[in-house]
């Protein structure tokens, strides 16, 4: 398998497990592997990833959706996360062989089949979005499900991209695409709280620093240690090893020196390679020479 | 496909295609990656690269073994480079999924099949050696096909581990188990030969320097640049990384810097992880969190 993508849909159940199960169950289809399913009791909200070829995660994708729609009425629906559909959100990710383009391009499909045979409304974000203000999911789901119910039959600004301009039970669902997200955390040798939050305001976008970077500064209380606990939104612009250079630089100024470091969840071999070719000053690493990923090629 | 062998026959034939494309057909079976054949007509040999999961490598080896016998003479043969068979060295190596030992009892079970089957003498290499000496190829090949038909009869320490104490046109075959390879070199700013002869001798395991690391000094005529190259038989002795540091390190001291490093053929994914968990301090860094290498698990 030579080309791949990532999607992670969200969906709003994260307490009824035999809900979360039949979701998943529609989503294994022959070609898509499921990497996790996390349930959130609190937020009221599952969040699954899937990896594997392009059209069968699309059909996956649709799969889940419609399940959700049968199996999740968000009007008795509670939870802190903010959300506005049973199926909330749906990223494709492009990971191996996918251009950026390639995903917006499923979205836009799974989008139009969802509004065509599930009559839910669908509105496209991130680098699928139709509005610049689209971009932001935050935006597209302000006010959640109770407000959007009220205004979308008629507030232009809440015109869905497909599918009508009334909202069901399944309520809305957002599908984009975007770039592969790395939860990325640097560990301090300080227990102060402070330096973290320092370098976290510094080397992020927000505050001028690396771009793509998010980054917020954490008290890890049990081994009193200060983390800079980082997202990489797009690895191709600010990749793991520059976070890291940054996070030691600021670090080193303010006398402190990093413990370690730690990956939460996956990475793409591409972020991996990034890494290894910039640390070794070796440009010409290339994933055909990574024996595993030969094999993958069949 | 979790569990990954390689391995790298060595046939003494570079010249004839047909002969060399016929074993190359015999290799193909289910299961089985032939990644490069690489034919040398000045050696008059062939290097060719496998990969797949253990039980049809080592049914791929068997049938190139038989082919080799029954279309290479080595009474006819000539080359430059060293060999005592018509299949002259087959190399077991653990990738992903498998250990050492899993190799070493292929190259046995290989070896003893050889012998049974196509009645041709096997000795035993490197990490499947069952004598101190015979660990080295070199020693094992001393002479070549034309001494050991002289002595393998009478002379006891050329008893082969497998097989008839004679030798018929398909010669003899080395069979076993060692680490993955890494062929890697280091350009450096500066066009003096003796300044990347004498990084070579300091890094290198003959001199002193790290372990598993064979180095020689090189010059790249046309681009006017010194190199050290360097052969890494043991990555998880010696590492990519740390090669590269000792080289930096090296050169610094004579004032002079890295321009680049490269990779010559492949590299197994865990030497790459090695390379990102030490220049990011993230020890915890599995290949069950690379997205790619998670689909090859079905």
């Amino acid at each position: 398998m030579d080309r791949i993508v990532e999607c992670v849909p969200n969906f709003s159940e994260g307490r009824r497990a035999e809900i979360v199960d039949a979701i998943v169950n529609a989503l294994r289809l022959p070609g898509v592997k499921v990497l996790d399913c996390e349930m959130d009791a609190d937020h009221n909200r599952s969040v699954i990833t899937l990896v594997g070829a392009p059209a069968p995660i699309e059909e996956a994708a649709f799969r889940g959706i419609a399940t959700a729609a049968r199996l999740i009425d968000l009007d008795t629906h509670r939870g802190q996360h903010p959300r506005i559909g049973a199926t909330d959100v749906v990223p494709f990710v492009p990971v191996r062989g996918v251009t950026m383009e390639d995903c917006v391009a499923m979205a836009r499909r799974v989008g139009e089949r969802v509004a065509r045979e599930l009559d839910i409304p669908v509105y496209l974000y991130e680098h699928a979005a139709t509005r610049p203000e689209r971009r932001d999911l935050a935006y597209i789901r302000r006010g959640e499900y109770e407000a959007l119910k009220q205004e979308i039959a008629t507030n232009p600004d809440r015109a869905p991209d497909f599918g009508p301009k009334r909202i069901g039970k399944a309520g809305a669902t957002v599908i984009g695409a975007r770039q592969f997200l790395i939860a990325y955390n640097v560990n301090l040798a300080t227990d102060d709280l402070q330096i973290a939050k320092e370098i976290a305001r510094v080397i992020r976008e927000k505050g001028g620093g690396l771009k793509s970077v998010k980054a917020k500064g954490f008290m890890l209380h049990e081994k009193k240690i200060a983390q800079v606990s980082m997202n990489l939104t797009d690895f191709t612009v600010t990749g793991v090893l520059t976070a890291f250079n940054a996070v030691k630089a600021e670090a080193a100024k303010r006398g402190v020196e990093v413990l370690e470091s730690e990956l939460i969840g996956l990475i793409p071999m591409d972020a991996v390679l990034q890494v290894a070719a910039q640390s070794l000053k070796l440009p010409g690493l290339s994933a055909r020479q990574v024996v595993e990923m030969r094999i993958l090629e069949e």
